[in-house]
């Protein structure tokens, strides 16, 4: 497991450059580990000590680097290293860490791949962004009908050593049309002269190669996969999907969706990989569509300066009606987005949500009146609290209402429920918030201007 | 794959009562498809088609519906049925059923089932939530160190049918001390005669049942393990968490820190089986305190009633300039939680991400100020429109700084950083907001109350 006293122990032994205590060094811990640990190195450094252990070895560990600090590793390697590395990667890693790198310089390591490898990459890059193509790997175990048992484990033992995973086996045709698939543990279990053809599940659950990898992942995690089957528009297996791929398209998708609610256009790559003006441009074009809102319930108040003149204390409570009802309508997006990410909701489900939402926006804006009034009275007559109480009432009601049936309208036309960000949310509730306020105030005091 | 057309053929079976047609749906399709084709029909109907095949069947298909079909499916079995299906779940998903059956029904069910199956329960049901102990599974494959390869493939073949996961197989003594692991793999390829002492790993990476399920989430995603082993403080193996569990986990993580940053208190259950009153008083909580910081800001504007009155042209803008500052602050917030939330952040990341943040305020409110003085100047003169340009380029500044320390506060006090929801950033930079705006109008015309 890791440990802290690895890296002094690490950094002696390139002091002392003894490549024995290095290359064991290699061996003996998790790859992660050894990889979180060279981490706090110079790129030097994390070479001097990879380069003692055998290449199959420094790929394993490199490829638990992040994908950033791999693109600067490989800045300092020379061609022919970097090639050998890059022919033994497992292939989604490859095309990930390759998409990063300097297109200068991968045009010139080309080359030097091997063929195989090479036209591998290639098809692995023709696919689209966020497709399941683009996450699968090609390295898969698979078998024929005909065979035995005991033909089916001598064929993967020669497969193995170079597989991402052998705990499924897919029975393939000679046209490479995916016929059924056979778990690891059924074959182990199964007596050496049963035939393939006798004991495979013929249900295959499969993904075509252009889905999208978001339906993907939910469709792995609903059945608890380690690795589903991608075929093309023609059932030929083309490649697989492995459950690690999984847990990091989900987390992806779960960091989109809190990055727009939070009012920031999605970021590609980490926070701190992000550059400082991409990070400035995808915050700034919210905040400025929010700044025209904002000008849209100025150019509603100003109709109101009479009013604001003559019932100051309005003002007081302004930013508080406000608020109330950007906050429940912020709540009412919030659930409901992530309801909307989590489950695939019918119409049925989703008018289930809206009417429970209703009644919950009438009970809080119940309470919240309430509330209101009693603090309010403390500082203003009984007439001006009740407008508040009304107002409050109101703004909760609607802004509920809104942060309900905005996101659910979004989603209807196909687009992300999650861009009814909180910060859009209350810039909406701000406008509704103040034509509900004074006009409730005109109105209670008997007077339209 | 599902298939729309199941439901209507399977409708038909029960109404012929078609019992080898049955059976045989049963058979075909995974898993995981029968039971979200079954969801459709009564908890009599499921049934109905599920005697149908043999218990072990019956258990695996069962074990997809989610829990809360699973408490109402159970309802309606007898006993003797009810505590055969307990006995063949696995320990996990057996353990979670329980948890939320009725408890007076289970005392009853308990001594119905075998003894041994029933202390497992009784231990795994004795874990606190979220420990590692409450997710993991008994069921791990095990070998002994003095094995031969040919011996632990035995001893496999006979262990496999009831284990979760056969893909690791955890070398132990006869205190079941955790000394190293196999993957299956290398089993597969090693040479009969090697001994398992020979070629174990002995950097097993484990986890103590007490630790919190997020830590050991985020460490079996980082070593992508298909399952990781949980360990008792005396370092004996007492069971395994699989790779499903972790995508749960992970789910669940997200969705606590997307209900929190919304400003509800997190739910512990899917938002339609939460019962209206939890959902009610979950939201409430925060919006009564989030009132109480909006009377704040009442108390603060009530000092300002006479700038009101005689300068009615800043009320215009008020709500535009808490929303700048609210809005910032909120993505600040949404970025910092986010990147905290997936990363372990040391002293030295932080302080980055701060300058970082500090940066990006001052080049945001540099460009909102501009376009907010532009705007202005439609409606109102140029000394007006830079008072309100400079409150908003002061928000923006000071609500992104906020947005980004508090989380961080929060997290280093040892607390959950997105308890700074975006409706409680708001609320504070509401507070600020009118401070700046206000003070900068009455100094701008050389005024002081």
């Amino acid at each position: 497991m890791y440990d802290p006293l690895l890296l002094p122990e690490l950094r002696e032994m390139l002091l002392e450059n003894d490549a024995r205590a290095m290359r064991e060094f290699c061996e003996v811990f998790h790859a992660g580990v050894i990889a979180e640990t060279l981490d706090a190195l110079s790129n030097e450094e994390v070479w001097r000590v990879l380069s003692q252990s055998p290449l199959q070895r420094q790929v394993e560990i490199f490829e638990y680097f992040n994908l950033a600090r791999q693109v600067e590793l490989v800045t300092c390697l020379d061609k022919p290293h970097l090639s050998a590395l890059l022919e033994v990667m497992a292939p989604d890693d490859r095309v990930d860490l390759i998409k990063n790198m300097d297109q200068a310089q991968v045009e010139l390591l080309m080359p030097l791949i091997a063929q195989a490898e090479r036209s591998d990459i290639r098809k692995l890059l023709s696919y689209p962004e966020h497709s399941a193509g683009s996450i699968m790997t090609t390295e898969y175990a698979s078998l024929r009908e005909d065979m035995t048992v005991l033909d089916a484990l001598g064929q993967l033992r020669s497969q193995a050593p170079n597989r991402e995973t052998i705990y499924y086996l897919y029975v393939l045709d000679d046209a490479r049309h995916l016929h059924g698939f056979v778990s690891l543990r059924k074959l182990i279990l199964a007596r050496p002269e049963t035939l393939v053809t006798e004991m495979m599940d013929r249900d295959v659950i499969s993904v075509r190669v252009d889905e999208d990898q978001e339906v993907v992942a939910k469709k792995m995690a609903r059945y608890d996969f380690i690795a589903m089957p991608v075929v093309d528009d023609q059932g030929r297996l083309v490649g697989i999907i492995t459950h690690d791929d999984v847990l990091d398209v989900l987390q992806q998708e779960a960091t989109e969706d809190v990055h727009r609610m939070g009012g920031v256009e999605p970021l590609q790559d980490a926070y701190l990989s992000t550059p400082f003006v991409t990070l400035a441009w995808k915050r700034g074009i919210w905040l400025v569509l929010l700044l025209v809102a904002g000008l849209g319930t100025a150019e509603l108040l100003e109709r109101f300066d009479e009013t604001t003149k003559r019932f100051a204390w309005l003002v007081r409570f302004l930013p508080l009606v406000l608020a109330s009802g950007g906050n429940a309508g912020s709540q009412s997006a919030t659930l409901v987005i992530r309801a909307l990410a989590l489950g695939d909701m019918g119409r049925h489900v989703q008018y289930r949500i809206l009417r429970r939402e209703v009644a919950t926006g009438m009970a809080l804006g119940a309470v919240m009146a309430s509330l209101a009034f009693c603090f309010a009275l403390i500082d203003i007559p009984m007439l001006n609290a009740s407008i508040l109480a009304g107002a409050v009432a109101l703004v909760v009601m609607l802004g509920t209402v809104n942060g309900t049936l905005l996101p659910m309208a979004l989603r209807s036309l196909g687009m992300d429920p999650a861009i009814m960000s909180n910060p859009l949310i209350a810039s909406l509730s701000d406008m509704l918030g103040v034509m509900i306020y004074y006009n409730l105030a005109l109105f209670a005091v008997g007077n339209t201007l």
